[in-house]
């Protein structure tokens, strides 16, 4: 049996509000004997949906709810799991299933340290990988964008130009320097901590430039000269550093470049590759991503190898355990750079090993493909119960004998009241004919605004947000 | 050739004051030919004691001052190596010496990513040991205590029981559980970026405890209960944390230790050992340190070089080239446990390599020890001519015949107008006598004050932090 624990990034480092939904992916992850730790109760609805289509008994999983901490039921209180009564209840679980002895994991979505305290409560640290590292603040190490910059220099892995920056002055200087030397006239403001492009600004020179396609939820057109660049800082210094919590990233703007990633586990023994995938970007937002990765040639799909595994050993290297996710550029030229690293369970982790390799099993014959779609912005679906419903009447839910049809991949609260769900979901494909049609369909369903009614830089409530890693 | 640039921690990560004298210990390293880079002009009295000591010719050496920026000529600006004519300076020094071709290191007493744009401005990249990942801004991925914890733990170094926080909930949970856990009741609170023990602050339960010989400036006696951890934490997290800007160390405190280093040198081809010392505090203040290291049983030597040789390698597999100490703990059991790293050139690199081994050459026969002292706070010393006179009038200038007696680390420079001047200088002796009675000679003759004359948490002038790596 394993213990999986749905956290999020510890929220001392970045709070990251309502997460509920999204750490129930991690039901996704469970295996006949697991005991799932969750920062609230399971979406009854959700839970009966995702067994059904994963095998695994309701009967054959433990679901313990951490007490409510500093952030309710909606985020895992990373305190919590040292709760002395909850940890009376773990314990108790164990024993029902023959004692903590029979544990062979502990899987957490975040590597935080209160996971290594859990499991040292437990007489089990050396079943959670890295726990000496992680139990001493290593997960912040590791998930560091600016750390990333530099740890990928020191390996050698092609990163784009750009500039680690302490303060304002820094900043203003490496926007000036970059913004001379980018052929695109931009360049990409990055926090240390955040993900999916919501952490990132593009900042323009040219008004026209083509960037709806960015993984850069904020964009800044500058005024021309020095000026602009001084005051863009003066007014997002504190934004993109967290109070100056953080360094912060400055690269040159690529244009027209593919995002792709690589993952790979870290283990104690070695790393290997896990998938690899394509993200991509609508109106600056994460729209969707596929796996496995296609249509790129040989020699980006190897460059794209090498450097993940470079990126690997390196964080293994330091001390990281788990998966990781790095992530890069495929750029017009076909050269392959990398953009950051994400030492934690990524977004796309589900998708792949569990929805696309279990629920779908892509590589039988005929080969499938997955494709996950974040509801757009556009939409309005008003609940879970509507969209299944939806699926079942356009026939579009999953069918197991195609193989093909949508898999829900979380459950569908809605984050404020009234305002419509959003989350994500799975589309299984025939790559011969894709997952445009699908995706229209439901469109033709549930689209209520026209895609120009959405301001790119808005946090739909706080959803968009909530999906990513 | 070689560059030598006496720079700081960068400012915006940690502004550290008027540094000018502490930056001149440069002047130590510089061989014949070298180019000299400084904050200040140098002082005229004490490059002539330096080179009458070190044999190198003045003339030998181009010493250029970096343009002053925004801390004047009190500390090198790191945007000052950028400057367009500062470079220029440097290129015509440089040809004048046959090119830049000709330079074999660029060698930083901290590894700033300015550092790495001059060396690349200079088209001399490859000359600066882990250039890349400097740039990047990786020198303070190997500067910080919290990150020394995590990377250590990972590599299994001993470390002592403690907890990094990133909130200041997350302090006082683990300030009660570790003072719980400690036998001595009372635990160290350390600044991520600080040095010499002026970061750290020692929380005690018992007011009779021993601390004097402990490198922690501060000094806080908890009233009992929870609350007087709350108390502390609501008044010195700010302070601990830099505001939020990094996490906070917090370690139990181990009674009766004595502090010693292993200092490695990490290059592309592998690590090496450079040197072991001693640091000895006295009123919690960083009194003096010695070299090379003795008094230690050969367990306790292994031991040391063990865990200072992983650490290093450590740091080297995550792209960190060049000097770094690690600090440890000799527990009265004789186990050693490592407290941080300085992945920096510290303040003990120029009494070993250039006075104890130059200068003094220590390991001839007869054999000669080197300790290093800070000028007390109890004494008071008008000026760098009047210490040389004492020093000749009572015989304890350097002799080079009987290789024993006093060797001044760096100019005295008031740090404010009337203030005695605080520097620091070491004491060549033969081990069987010791280095006492000319610390007592010297002692006879400055000081002025009474030892409990002076607040052990209490910066004096701010020279004692300006000493500090």
């Amino acid at each position: 049996m394993r213990i999986l624990v749905g956290n999020h990034i510890d929220p001392s480092i970045r709070e990251r509000g309502d997460m509920r939904a999204w750490t129930q992916r991690l039901l996704w992850f469970a295996r006949p004997g697991d005991l799932l730790v969750l920062c609230c109760e399971p979406d009854g609805a959700f839970l009966d949906y995702v067994l059904a289509h994963t095998g695994v008994k309701h009967s054959d999983l433990t679901v313990l709810v951490a007490p409510a901490g500093a952030w309710g039921d909606k985020l895992l209180d990373p305190a919590s799991l040292a709760d002395p009564a909850f940890l009376q209840a773990v314990r108790a679980a164990l024993d029902r299933a023959g004692g903590a002895a029979g544990v062979t994991e502990v899987f957490a979505l975040w590597p935080s340290a209160s996971v290594a305290r859990f499991a040292a409560a437990l007489g089990i640290t050396d079943r959670f990988p890295g726990a000496a590292f992680f139990a001493q603040g290593g997960g912040e190490i590791g998930n560091n964008k600016a750390n990333f910059r530099a740890l990928a220099a020191a390996a050698d892995v092609p990163i784009l130009p750009g500039l680690v920056c302490r303060s304002r002055q820094e900043a203003i200087d490496a926007t000036g320097q970059l913004l001379e030397s980018s052929g695109s006239g931009a360049v990409v403001v990055k926090q240390a901590h955040n993900g999916a492009g919501v952490g990132n600004q593009l900042l323009v020179r040219d008004p026209q430039l083509a960037v709806d396609h960015v993984g850069a939820r904020h964009l800044h057109h500058l005024t021309p000269g020095e000026t602009g660049i001084a005051a863009y800082w003066e007014q997002r210094w504190a934004w993109a550093s967290g109070d100056g919590r953080w360094p912060v990233v400055i690269e040159t703007f690529a244009p027209g470049a593919d995002a792709v990633y690589s993952e790979h586990y870290a283990a104690d023994t070695g790393t290997w590759p896990t998938e690899m995938g394509r993200l991509l970007y609508v109106g600056r937002r994460l729209s969707h991503q596929t796996v496995p990765l296609d249509e790129v040639s040989d020699p980006v799909r190897a460059a794209l190898l090498d450097g993940g595994t470079r990126l690997a050993e390196t964080y293994r290297a330091f001390g990281y355990r788990g998966h990781l996710s790095a992530d890069a550029l495929v750029l017009p030229d076909q050269s392959v750079v990398f953009t950051e690293v994400n030492a934690q369970v990524s977004g796309s982790l589900h998708i792949y090993q569990q929805i696309a390799r279990c629920v779908v099993d892509v590589a039988a014959t005929p080969r499938r493909k997955v494709v996950e779609y974040h509801v757009p912005p556009t939409w309005s679906v008003p609940d879970f119960a509507t969209f299944l419903a939806v699926l079942d009447e356009t026939g579009l839910a999953y069918d197991p004998h195609t193989r093909t049809g949508v898999v829900v991949s979380m459950p569908a609260i809605p984050l404020a009241p009234q305002a419509p769900a959003q989350f994500v979901f799975c589309i299984a494909y025939d790559p011969a004919t894709g997952y445009d049609d699908a995706f229209t369909r439901l469109g033709e369903r549930f689209q209520i605004l026209p895609a120009t009614a959405v301001d790119a830089s808005e946090h739909v409530g706080h959803a968009a947000v909530s999906f990513s890693s």
